[in-house]
């Protein structure tokens, strides 16, 4: 414990963002390589070629250390530009997690995260008040802009919405590892519209 | 029923029903308990109470043993009756999914086989072909009764709406592990309908 305190910028233990950055690089690369369950923060070290105190003086755990390096990469992936249009807004969503789901390594480290979650409630909390719902969060602004542009219903189920912009990606992405075919998202967003009783735009 | 036993015509080993179905529970708790990369055939036969010449007479390898066991478990879950009508075939689809993700032990075992199936091809292609893509053959059933009824468009995108029927759910309750609200599975069913293009029925 007495390993993380912080000191004061003038003391000789700052955090430098370059080794930050070397141990997010050996963070995800030993979760690609060994998944969660297997990574140790001795490994970690080793890979970035620091001390397990660097480590620990950013992190109190190994799994605030996961959990900050995907949070950091996973949640600005789900900003997206206001586009004016719902159906445009829809497709950059699509696009940006599609974007994550087949970010090199993600690949591998999100289903593994979700098969430890599932034997672990404290990792699974975690994950979703980090990276699931600060997502989630992003993507809401997306469909209230919708709202108010009258493109999309006031009584829209937010949640199920929600759960519709990523779910049929992970599914044909991470779980059934099919590709997707060139018009896929295309139609995607255009069953989408559908299923969430959007007004249809002149374009 | 349990102690028939099916005599091979030389009479010599014969493979007994009930030593087969005591294996298959003893795979799917090591499974959930262990997990895929960790199952061993040694455990299983342990567990099982039994030689391991037992497993192998039935099944060549681990990966086939996991594959038989899991595919007649998730394969006869994804058989629907018809009703008559594409609203409760969807729902009694949406519940059958649920009851298949959330079987006790399936909801370790399939996130983690997932996880596996992501750093390991052959393993991801045995799945696909001998639990999804069945799947998605009786699931195709009830989707082409509708169109034969008229109450799916002739050019239904058959292989999105089969992402759809699975997706939402997996997502919800395999990945985020949140909750079903009373009315999710009603609301899930408006929606794909929408998302389909189904024609609006009396009723």
């Amino acid at each position: 414990m007495a390993e993380t305190v912080r000191r004061a910028p003038s003391g000789a233990a700052v955090l430098r963002p370059q080794i930050t950055a070397t141990i997010t690089e050996a963070v995800l690369d030993a979760l690609a390589e060994h998944g969660y369950a297997r990574l140790s923060m001795e490994a970690v070290a080793k890979r970035a070629g620091v001390g397990k105190s660097a480590l620990y003086r950013r992190w109190p755990s190994k799994q605030d250390m996961v959990i900050a390096v995907l949070s950091g990469l996973s949640v600005p992936l789900a900003e997206v530009p206001d586009t004016g249009s719902l159906r445009e807004d829809l497709l950059a969503t699509l696009r940006a997690v599609c974007t994550w789901l087949t970010h090199p390594r993600m690949a591998t480290i999100l289903p593994d995260l979700t098969a430890e979650a599932a034997r672990n409630p404290a990792l699974a909390e975690a994950i979703q008040a980090t990276i699931g719902e600060p997502r989630r969060t992003l993507a809401a602004i997306t469909l209230r802009r919708a709202i108010d542009r009258g493109e999309l219903p006031t009584d829209l189920d937010l949640e199920l919405a929600l759960d519709l912009l990523a779910a049929p990606l992970y599914w044909r992405l991470s779980v059934r590892q099919a590709p997707l075919e060139p018009d896929y998202l295309d139609q995607l967003a255009d069953h989408l519209l559908r299923a969430l009783n959007a007004t249809p735009q002149d374009r």
